[in-house]
């Protein structure tokens, strides 16, 4: 947004004050990106006995008459917030990482918080797990080598196994507590851990990453939590740097990227550094998913110097692939049309991100039926 | 979705109760569609004296040591809510239809909600009004008359008046209330108006289009509210056929339809009625506004019998029609890639609503660069 209407909407480059990123680090965050006290109460708090941390717990209203309704209110940003009515908390605990939240909401089905953030629903998932999953994964032919960072609840990984190419899949997690939880409240997703082509590290993906033998893997998909606290490391240089060294020429990545609604200067950060780190193509893609800050989230794209990727028009398209509309459970979000769709800009988004402003090298033809 | 993960969370065909439209009208309302209390009190109102009508009003807290957050709750449907921060309430009155309220945001600037539910905001606001223009107006070679109805705010003016092929433009807006809102806190919304091709009714839609001349415009656009309550009228047969009527052959309707997350059976329903009534073709699109319940709003998109229209390749590019990138400001949203793209539709959304299973008569060639 720029000008007029857009005055002072835009995402602030001004710092807000210091946000300590959980991590030791002491970088600096912009104020639109503090995690808005997602694990801190609020001052309300300090009025409402039933507001606890950013949520309501359950109790009884004041008259005793009427049943009062409990919502998780997901403090996405400063100055909005999303609310889903809760049905029952089924999990809360810390593991030596974050707070691990579970709850079952009537609008959305079970919804798994991290740090007080929604990282999934049963009813949108879909949409985030199959688009970051086949977006990279349809642009080369015959993925075989797949590394997920992050992912622990599985979804990405049922994404993958859709592929009969592949051949192995690291997954790289660092809370097993984010596993366990998944597998007792998610079996839709964590059955993703089921495929015997799956190997599981629990650990600090840079660690990994860093003993990773080079040009090892077609695609790496990072599938990580807001680079707030224990991710922050994973939107930095020096990890992309990694990432790009394990893949193999041609190879891919693909990246969870915010909101271009809220965050182009984060998308333009993250856009800068992968342009410095890979030589092939660098893309930014985005898809609707209800329950992330406002209603969508970004997938940065890139390829390393090798045969050519064209992101755009899958060459590897799902429709194709033997068995993979229906392995496991049915696709419901992904398909190539909206594949090639998700790379369509906002006008606003091309203006305020210096790096979309051109065209990429090539214009392909895609087709929607 | 169905089966698995997705039970029990499509849209309830089954009614939760009556729901009245306060229209007169006794229609029953699916529950999933039902404005959540929004213009009741609710329960937790008798506990929280801060609570009205669905929204906090500006108070200092218990301890008056903290500045209370002032949150607007826009209650979207059963089990979810958006909540904006708000910095000041600018206007609220009930007008002879509804209840008019204005307030200052700091994340999305000014908000305009009409019987408790978010209509636009000046951050977001550009994803739907030039959407709902350009879809239409792009698809059909120089269009010359249009209609608009609703669209109090001025905002479809303002995107119609890029136009320069239009020569008369008629708006029939029921509530004059909205109109002098606009004029007053939206400029850059309500600039519309000042078009000296811009003709304004006040008054209800349904009768004017009985007497609007049959075969008078080349595109009408229904930038109505929810249809439930006054617009409830405006996704019936009876005035689709009025709008048909008056429509040339090959000529183009917009209509706002819904969110494809939450209402697949309103979006069933209407493709039914228009397939039955529009002879030409009929398609779905959608967009991303993150203050509209769950982030995005869809457009059923129909032509009557005539010149064929290719809806998902614009004839008329916006890029190419004189001087509109930059008419009154510049395109914020909008533009050729975007209006291909907003008819890829979500696997789940092609199962579910039987009419959108098949592939529509063409398969055209579209571009993203």
């Amino acid at each position: 947004m720029e000008g007029g209407a857009g005055r002072g909407l835009e995402c602030q480059k001004t710092m807000g004050g210091k946000g300590s990123n959980g991590n030791g680090s002491d970088k600096e965050i912009p104020s639109c990106c503090l995690k808005a006290r997602a694990s801190a109460p609020e001052h309300e708090a300090k009025c409402h006995s039933t507001v606890v941390s950013g949520w309501f717990s359950e109790s009884q209203s004041c008259s005793g008459k009427y049943r009062q309704q409990v919502y998780f209110n997901n403090p996405m940003w400063p100055g909005e917030a999303h609310s889903l009515k809760v049905e029952q908390i089924l999990y809360r605990e810390k593991s030596e990482y974050q707070e691990v939240l579970v709850f079952e909401s009537p609008a959305y089905g079970k919804v798994l918080v991290l740090d007080g953030i929604v990282q999934l629903t049963e009813k949108d998932e879909c949409a985030y797990q199959e688009m970051i999953t086949h977006l990279p994964l349809c642009s080369i032919p015959c993925p075989r080598n797949v590394l997920v960072v992050g992912g622990g609840d599985g979804g990405v990984l049922r994404e993958v196994s859709r592929h009969s190419s592949v051949e192995h899949i690291d997954i790289c997690e660092i809370d097993k507590m984010v596993i366990d939880v998944s597998k007792k409240f998610f079996p839709e997703l964590a059955v993703g851990f089921e495929d015997p082509r799956v190997h599981l590290h629990v650990g600090d993906a840079v660690e990994f990453l860093r003993h990773a033998p080079e040009g090892k893997y077609d695609a790496i998909i990072v599938d990580s939590s807001d680079p707030v606290g224990p991710a922050q490391e994973l939107v930095e240089k020096p990890f992309f740097e990694t990432i790009a060294k394990a893949l193999r020429p041609g190879g891919v990545l693909c990246n969870m990227a915010e909101s271009m609604w809220l965050h182009t200067h984060l998308i333009q950060d993250m856009i800068s550094i992968c342009r410095e780190t890979f030589r092939g193509s660098v893309h930014y893609a985005w898809a609707s998913v209800p329950t992330y800050p406002s209603g969508v989230i970004g997938f940065l794209i890139c390829s390393t110097e090798g045969p050519p990727v064209d992101f755009v028009s899958p060459i590897n398209p799902i429709e194709k692939v033997e068995g993979a509309l229906e392995h496991k459970r049915e696709l419901r979000f992904y398909n190539s049309e909206l594949h090639s769709a998700a790379f369509a800009l906002p006008s606003f988004l091309k203006r305020e991100v210096r790096e979309l402003h051109g065209t990429p090298s090539s214009t392909p033809k895609i087709y929607v039926s």
